[in-house]
Order: C-alpha cells, then structure tokens, then sequence
C-alpha cells in the first residue's frame, strides 16, 4: 500500500544450493541426507492413504513404521545399552526430516518411540528400561501414550483416572472414575497397542498424591482387551486416519507394583509413597517436563510441512502464467508468471523467510534439548528454560505450518484442491498439530507464566490463579526486575546502541540491531503490561480467575513476543557463524524480511506506544515489498535447498514445467488475435 | 492488550430466539424453514461421507441431488413455464440453507441447476430452454459446466478450447488445442454428466469472435463418452468427493449450429456471426456476468457453513470447562467454563459478529440479484454494480468460512479433530470456495478493476494492463470526481455529521455513524492512493505489466475496503428497519463489534493516515474486549438462532450438556484433595 521508489533491478545473486542445504542441515547432515535417501521408497504411502481403506491404510503405515524401525533410525534417541544411538539431537533430526514423507508414519512414529518409548525411558528406571526397551525400539512391543481424557486434555492435573493402591496385595488398582474420563485420541490404542504409559492419580494409604505414570498392558498376544479393558475406536479423523486413535476405560484393572513409572516418585515394598520433590505440583511439572522433546519433535516437524507446502507452491508459481504481462516481446508468451506478481510475492516470500527464522529456531531448541537430556546442561534452571523454549517454539512452528500450507494452496488455486497434488493431506494431517502435545493457546499461557515468575522452581506448581495471586502480591518493579528475561535484556541492551527514541526512528531498516531492539522493546513492555494489569485486577476486588481472564489475551501476546525474540536471536546468531558470500547475503535478506514482517504485524501496537512513527510504518511496508522483489530471482534456489526428494512432491502438473510444454505452441488467443488483425 | 476499567455487569438481554430466526429468514422464512425441514432426512449424508468408498458416495449424493430435485426446490429459479417457481430470492435462500448439510450435495445441486441449468436459461435461447430445461430441473439431464482448463482458470478470456464453425456441414467443430487446453475440475464430468456447456473460442470464416458456450453431449444412455471426447477422473480431492470432478479433452467433436447458446451472439443460417454487443470483451463479460449467481449463492452457502461451525463451538464453550476458577462455591464446578475466558470469546465473538454482517450482507446482494434477473432493474448499470458486489462479497463470505471453521475447530481441541464433530468436513469442503465461482484475489482485482474505471461499460473489457493505462491517462482528480463510489460518497458525507479530524477522534466508540465514516474514508483514500501510484508508476516509463505488480495488493485492499463498506451498510442499514427490543440491541452489539474489530485489523492504517489517534486505537482495543464480555451471556442464543438442525450438528460429545453430567459427581481431584487436608 506504499509508495514504489525504488526500480532499479536487485543485484543478481548466486544460490549455491547444496551449501545452502548444508547449512539447514546443520550438526545432523548425515542423518538428514539419510533419511532423504529413505523416504522416496515410501512416495506410495502418500497415495495409500487417498485409495485405501481405513483398516487397510492402518495396517500399511504400521508396516511401514516397522520397516523404518529396521534401520535402527527409531533407537538414535536412546541409550546405547538398549541398541539406541543415544543422540537425541539426531532423533529430532530424523524425526522432522521424515516429515517431508506421509504424515500418519510420521506420527504413529511418534506415539511409538517419542511418546510410548519416551514415558518408558525417561519416567521409567532401570527395570521398566530392561523389561520394555529393547522390544520396543524394533516394533516388536506397540505401546500408546494414556495421558489425555474425553474431559481433561489441557489440565492434566485434573485427570480422572485413579490409580489406588492395595498394600495388601501388592497392586494398583486402575479406575477409570466416570465414562469421561476415558482415555481418548490415543494414539495406537484403537488397533495395535499392547501396553499403554497410563497416566493416573496416585491415591496410597487413602492419600492423594497426583498424576503419576504406570505400564499397563492392555491387550493379549491375539490383539484382543484384556479383562477389565474397554477399547473404542475414536473412528474417523480430519486426518492422521493411518494412525488408529482410540478411546480406554479401566475398570478395577490390577497391575504390580514395579508397574508404576518410578524415576521421580515411588511406593515402597511396604506400602510407603516416597518422592525427593516434595510439591506434588512440582513433581507433576518435573514429569510432563521430561516429555518435552514431543514438543520440540512436533514443533520441528511442523516447520518440515512447511517447506513440502512452499516447495510445491514457488514451483508453480515459477511455471504458471496468468493474464497478459504487457511486455512480451516477440517469440514469448503474452503471459505473466504467477511469482511474478508482485501480491503473489507478498503472500509466499514472508512465509517463506518464517519457515527459515523457525527452522534455525528449532534447530536452537534441538541443541538445547540435546544438551539438558545428554547431561551437558541437566540442571534446573536449563531445563526450565528449555520447556518454556520448547512450548513457545512448538506453539509458533505449529501455527505457521496451518497458515503456510493454506496460503500455498490458495496460491495453487483449483489444482491445489486434488489429493495428487498434497496440499489436502498436509492440510488435514497438521491440523491436530495446533492441539496436540499441548494446545497453542495452553503452552503460551505456560510461557507467560514462566516469564512472570522467573521459571522459579519455587512457582513451578502454581496453576494460572496461584500466578495471578503471586504477580499481584509483588510490586510490579518487583516482577519486573526479578525477571530473567528482565536480567538478559539488560545484558543485551548494553551491547546495543543507545536505544534513545530518535534511535528507533532514524536507524536503518535493514539493520538486525534495529530488528532485535524493536522485538525485546515489545517483548519488555508487554511483560510489564501485564504484570500491572494482574495486579491492578486482584487490587480492585476482582477474582482471580476473572482477572485471569481479561488478561489472558494479553499473557498470550506477551509470550508470542517472547518467543518471536528467541526465533530472531537464533536467526541474527546463525548468520554470524556463516562465511560471507551470496547464501549469506541471501539469508539477510530473508532474515531482514522475517524481521520486518513481524513488526508490520504488531505496527499499531508499535505505533500505539510511541516506537514507531506513521511515516516509518510506511516504509517498512515499502522496505518489504523491495525485499519480496529481491527474494524473487533466487525464490526457486530457497525452495530447492530444502532438497525435499522430488518423489515425495507429487504433484505433477504443479511442478513440472509447463512453461516448456508451451513455449511449443503460440496461444490459440494469440493465433486467433493474429488471424483478427491480419483480415484484410 | 489494553486496560480493563468496567467490571460492571452488562444489563441481561432477553433473546426471542424464534424473533431473531426470522430476523435472519428474512422474506424468504417459508423456504427456509422448508428446506430446514427436509435436511434432517439427510443427515445420515454427513456419515456417508466417511464410511462410503468414493464411487458409492458419488451415486449416494447423486440421489440425494434426485431426491431434492423431487420436492420441486431446485426450480424455484426458474421460469414457470417450465415447472419452475421464477423466485431467484427463494432459490438463493434454498441453496444457503442446504449449505447446513453435506456440501457434496450442496455442490452436487449447484453445478446442476446452478451452473449447467444457469449456462442454457441465461446464455441460451427458447429452442435450448425448450430442449433442456425440463429434464435438467428434474433431474433426469445431468449435465456440467465445462469452462476452467488445465492451463486457464482465471483468466477465462485466453482458454485453449476452440470452436470452429463449418459452413458447409452447418456445424462447430469442438477441438481442444493442447492437452492442457482440457477442460479440468469440472463437477458432474467424471461420472454423470451426459452433456456439457463447453465454453470455447470461437472462430467464423477464419475470424475469431472469442469464448462462446455450446451445448455439447459428452455421453451416451449407458453412460459411454461419445466419439472424439475423453474424460479423465479428477480423483480424490480435499473434500467435496461426493461430486464426481473430472477433465475432458474434444477431438474434433462436430455439434449442429443451433448447439451455440445464443441470446448474445449467433451464428446465422448463411453462416454469418451476429452479435448486438461491438466489442468481443464486452460480449464476453456480459456472457460471464450471467453467471452471477454462482458468485451469490457460494457466497450465501459460506456464511451458512460458518454458522454451523460456530454453533458447534459456541455450544462446546458453554458446556466443557477447563482449569480452576478460583471463585467455585460449595458444590460448583470447580473449573471454569471455556466461554468465560476472555481469549476465548476474544477468538469467537467478533467471527459471530462478522458471520451475522455479512449475512445481512448477502440478503442484500441476494435480494439485488433478483431485482435485476427478474427484470425489477435490469439496467446495465445495475447489473455491473451487482457483478462487483457479488464478487466482493464472495471473496469475503468465503474467507471467512475459512477463518471461522478453522477457529471453531481450534477452539474445540483434539474433538474438533474427530470427523464426527463436524469440522474435518467442512474445513475440507469449503476450501475450494475460495477458488471456484472465480479465485477471491482475482475477483478482488475485478472489483479494484470497476472502482477505478466507474463500472463504465466503455471500460468493461480492459484487462488489468488496459485497466493501467486507463487510470494513468487521466489526471488522479478525474478518476476520483469520475468514480460512482466517490459520488456516492460524498452523498452519504453530506447527510453524515460534520467529519472534521476532532469529529474522528471525539464521537463515540459505538456510534455507528463513526463507523461509517471511518469505513468510507479507508476506501475513498486507498481509491486515491491506487489512481496516484498506477499514474506515477506509467509516468516513470515503468511497463505496466509491472506497474500493476507492485501495486496489486494496494488494489485488493482497496476492493476489500469497498467491500467491508457495504458489508456494514447493510448490516447498519437492517437495523434500521428493526423494531426496539433486546435482539435489535443484541444485533447492535454484533453490528458495533463487527465494525471495530474492522477498524482495529487496520488500526496501523488509520494511524498512519491520521484518523486514529494511539490513545483511541487503545480504546478501541478495550471497547471490544467489554462487548464481547456484553455478548457472553447471549452468545448461546445468537448461534441458536441460526437455526441449524440438531441432527445436522452431528457432535455428540461437543454439543451435549457436559456439565450436567459433571455436576452427579464430584471431581475426583477434589476429593483426593480433600482427603489429603482431612487426614490427620
């Protein structure tokens, strides 16, 4: 909506595309470029899905998920010991990587060795590691993750299902308290599961004690329930329907004592409940804590759908023409390539430079998880910053993934619709993503709370009520200052140039320390924002809980800030770890663009407390409509080098260039128009 | 994000929720309720979806599209002298109402009588309405519309098709020119079509006169394709695979003279070409402007389908609770119902509120449509303002569908995701809305086309490279004085009160004549701002192929601002013909927030273009924050009123009062919490 100033051609620049992948590949090269090298063999499975039945498309994607476990790919994650790889880093690699391919393998993958696997191994010990492990990294043992009931998904604390123990018989006793609190959208329940990580409250002496995790198995040899096991099959889904989710309710079922997942709390031979954290909310919090790595997997894999999406989409774009350009010169074609619009650019190109600032953000997170889980970082504070990190990350890759995919659509128009050509079960299958491992929403009110408390351990069980009660007892210098957040941005503020208002307003718009001081000015201000609007609330006599609620909006936008800061830093930090030349200058570019699209998004709100004046509002609008035109000639090159294996894009008559085809034959508009103005 | 500083209650509203229904019904309440009545024999349709392999659903929705044909609703819109009802109103008000249901059957019945039957009643003549109508309305004709190709979409005008006419054998012969010249993403073509509009360009005496349609068989009685015809399944597609898309290549395929549908151009018998309208661009966009319709009822059909969603979710919200509440007495429910947190009625009300605006915004459109087919105003005038109000609005109507169906489902977590709660259909559905009747950006550009060249019939064959070189031909001044929409204008600017920039800043929040001057002065200057950038981009020797590049998206949000204008006129307009009472100040509500969750999604813009102080647009932010704690309490009724089956709404575990269920027992968690504080 700006003016154009500029006209003058960009530069051209050089892509070196297999560089570039390098990059994006990072640490886990070797593991990529294999799991590449895999995937093609099973293109089939993308069209099994459309011409299967649901039973057949079950039972092909177990197949294949057995297959790939044959690799040793599935045990990277776990110890040596066991026959894993114990390379968590590269278990996140392999994992979004194989997101390039059908999503069903990718997530009943998931519920295997990330959820299943990943209860066993890290709320298990030694004996739950020995018994289940081995079996369970070939295939050989399915398991299902029974965390989620029909009437609590998000407020895990609140599950109904009750795990009771019988000191005299040395058992739990597992209960499924009312029909809601079934078990429900487990995944592998409805069909192939043999055992299940329930997730249950503890009762001990007629003491409660919280969630805790037991091994129950819940079906014979013969895939049949087991006595005291009710299974339904949660039916037919958006998508996913290669993955059999399904409901369970317990009735009495009676499981030994070594059944309960013992690494943070446990019952004694003589009936004791023992724990070294004493909070039962804090030990909740350190539970679902050890789970993360679903989240940075999910989040990952979500940026992995976005460049199948953007892929497709650039492709066409670069092949498809559209109306008359006005300026074809004899011999070419009268009309315009799609990418060549300049509203065509503006809807790919910012998505595009997102899906680089998130892969370079989940590729930080990655690392960070890698090093807490490997013992390089294992304390608290690290840990704490991790799960934070990783629900923030896992919140903003899995809404770009939603908004990328639909936008590449609509940017393929009719042919975007048919199943060939990927959009609709990309579409369908990432949906859930937004949901499940924690719904978006849910996970920025966890970050939000976190920057609200400092991640403190001391408030790490305190659900939403206890942090408003907790801000709102604190002078608001208080949580201000208290903040770690508070404490880095000092840090960096000194190190960047003198942040007076005329400095917001006269530094250049490509400068990343422009970028990053407007980000954290956002981030800093909202923290405070709403540590004053808590405090106001409870000062006025209003509950908490409505207090809460008025100012959810605001803890959300808050912690989006926050995790927008992170995602620049983790882009701003790779390019200075990279040699100069045009893949570098590339990624500025698309760096600058993900930057000022970020602010032209939050523009009022910039605007509204006084850090961005009318008239800049409109050049950064200006600045990215040049970026597009930048972006434009090496648009093809960014999409290639996330080498998604051509089989695994299908769609034929998106990528294959048509321009060829056509340069064969004049239009017949043409030749008609030609015939016209030849009659005599 | 801002203040909160009422924590009053709002005054309780008393909904008439049959009252409002018939608010919504309008004039056309007998339809409506008929055909509300005949969809519960159809639901079943909705499960068929999932259960029948592909081929069965097709046949399955083909006798549901017989079965509707029997009660005598698809020929409403046609003429009584063929069995019809000559009521376009009602015909439009029957199509949104069946958009409740399956949408394969819903589109099923719009390629038919809509699009089929549309081609021959209105480009065709007595001898075609003679020959066809009578079976097409019954059903016993199925035919399709075979305009899009492989290669051509949008841009209808350079389709690869031809017709050349035989003088000798008085015949056309049909030939597709290259095999992406095929027809592609026709319904009714892969299976049940016997014939075929086939719109091709047209070629007399070696001269040609550009796209004309034809009325072509394609099959055989047993259902073989004819000689010289191959067809193509377009396969399995995102949603919407109840109807049977497919691709049809002509080899040569010879039709009688009288196949051409000629009420605007004809072939005489001494195999002349005649045509009363000069210019082929002209012809050619009257012939398209005949279509009309199509643009409506999709429309009108997507606004039902995002109150389906809606209805789902908000009913979810009053019934599933989640986390403390923090204020729950003795024997309430401790966790606090979803639709009490103020993000979730952030995320819901003012998508209720825009469902409801442009709802009345499609009566107004649908009631227009019928005043110029019915020959009420069958000016040319009125017929181009209502070309570029149908587009506008489908463009609208269908991203939000998209929007509101994608939120609902969000908004109901990991149960949106199951298809039995509604969502994975119509998301999946829909989609293609947003394409087919004319892609939303393209038909956005045709409406920026019309509000830059006055609707002027001199004007309505130039193509957006004329449209260019139009605009920057004359002086910016003229093409503002020169404009309707600036006529129109200044007549409502003169009836408003004195607009000074005080009056902007001072009126207040919910004065709607605040909203109307706000919403006109956003369309008038982005008018401008278009005229003065398309001139100066042509001034500075760019080519305008280029020219319109860049400014492309100054254009789109120029149509959309154009379009949100008359959106709230008529929702303002309806109002006004309401008697007092709580639902009109419940519609108020609707009307208030729908006109400044506008103004806020473009706060940055009228901040930059000085009609938005910070302090207001943080008002702003506020006002809509209490309104949708002012609909909270009439949020259940405002859905109910839309009046959607309760067999259609499927959801059995969204929509069923939880909470009744819940309230028998006490939460498990609560018990084992208060057995821990009673132990000793």
């Amino acid at each position: 909506m700006a003016e154009d100033t500029t006209t003058t051609k960009p530069p051209a620049l050089t892509i070196d595309v297999p560089g570039l992948t390098s990059v994006l590949d990072g640490k886990y090269v070797d593991m990529r470029t294999e799991v590449r090298r895999l995937l093609p063999s099973y293109a089939s499975v993308l069209e099994d899905a459309e011409t299967m039945t649901r039973d057949e498309f079950r039972e092909r994607v177990r197949e294949v998920v057995l297959e790939i476990a044959e690799t040793g790919a599935p045990g990277v994650g776990f110890p040596k010991e066991y026959g894993g790889g114990e390379d968590i880093g590269a278990s996140i690699a392999a994992f979004d990587t194989l997101a390039y391919g059908d999503l069903s393998v990718l997530v009943k993958f998931g519920v295997q060795f990330g959820l299943f696997g990943g209860a066993i191994l890290q709320l298990g010990t030694k004996r739950h590691h020995d018994a289940y492990l081995p079996d369970l990294i070939t295939g050989k043992l399915f398991g299902c993750f029974a965390m989620t009931e029909t009437a609590h998904g998000s407020n895990v604390q609140a599950l109904g299902t009750l795990a009771t123990y019988d000191a005299a018989a040395g058992e739990f006793v597992i209960t499924t308290s009312t029909p809601e609190a079934g078990k429900d959208y487990i995944g592998n329940a409805a069909k192939h599961a043999r055992m299940a990580a329930v997730f249950a409250q503890l009762e001990v002496e007629g003491e409660g004690h919280g969630v805790h995790a037991f091994v129950v198995p819940i079906r014979d040899e013969l895939g049949n329930p087991l006595p005291g096991i009710r299974i339904e099959d949660d039916g037919h889904k958006m998508g996913l329907n290669g993955v059999d989710n399904g409901r369970i309710w317990f009735d009495g079922v009676r499981v030994p004592r070594e059944a309960l997942l013992n690494k943070f709390a446990d019952v004694t031979e003589d009936g004791k409940y023992v724990s070294e954290i004493e909070s039962s909310g804090r030990r909740f919090f350190t539970m679902l804590g050890t789970l993360v790595q679903g989240r940075v997997s999910v989040g990952s894999a979500a940026v992995s759908t976005a460049k199948v999406a953007l892929t497709i989409a650039v492709k066409y774009g670069l092949h498809r023409r559209q109306f008359e350009t006005g300026n074809a010169k004899e011999g070419e074609d009268a009309e315009q390539l799609l990418l060549d619009y300049g509203l065509h650019q503006r809807r790919l190109f910012p998505r595009l430079a997102r899906t680089y600032a998130l892969h370079f953000a989940q590729e930080v997170l990655a690392s960070r998880l890698h090093d807490v889980f490997s013992g390089i970082t294992p304390d608290e504070e690290s840990r704490r910053l991790l799960e934070s990190r990783a629900a923030g990350t896992k919140a903003l890759s899995t809404w770009l993934a939603t908004d990328v995919i639909q936008e590449c659509r609509e940017a393929c128009g009719g042919a975007g619709y048919l199943s060939v050509n990927r959009f609709a079960a990309l579409k369908a299958d990432t949906d859930v993503f937004m949901t499940f491992e924690g719904d978006n929403h849910v996970l920025l009110q966890l970050v939000g709370k976190g920057l609200l408390t400092d991640y403190a351990s001391d408030f790490s069980d305190l659900d939403q009520l206890g942090m408003v009660r907790f801000v709102a007892s604190v002078a608001v210098e208080t949580v201000l200052e208290k903040t770690r957040v508070h404490k880095i941005l000092q840090q960096i503020r000194d190190a960047l140039p003198d942040r007076d208002d005329a400095w917001y307003t006269d530094s250049g718009l490509l400068d990343p320390s422009y970028h990053l001081a407007m980000f954290r000015f956002r981030e800093e201000h909202r923290i405070g924002g709403v540590a004053k609007r808590l405090k106001r609330g409870v000062d006025s006599g209003m509950n908490p809980g409505e207090v809460f609620s008025r100012v959810q909006d605001h803890v959300i936008s808050t912690a989006k800030a926050h995790v927008e800061r992170l995602v620049l830093e983790a882009f701003v930090e790779k390019l200075a770890t990279l040699d100069d030349g045009d893949n570098k200058l590339a990624l500025n570019m698309l760096c600058d663009l993900y930057a000022l699209t970020s602010i032209e998004d939050d523009a009022a709100w910039f605007m509204e407390h006084g850090r961005l004046t009318t008239q800049r509002s409109k050049q950064i609008t200006r600045e990215i409509g040049d970026l597009c035109r930048r972006v434009r000639p090496v648009a093809g090159d960014l999409v290639d080098a996330f080498a998604v294996p051509t089989e695994l894009l299908r769609a034929p008559a998106l990528i294959q260039p048509v321009v060829e085809v056509r340069a064969k034959r004049a239009s017949p508009v043409v030749e008609v128009r030609a015939k016209r103005a030849s009659k005599p």
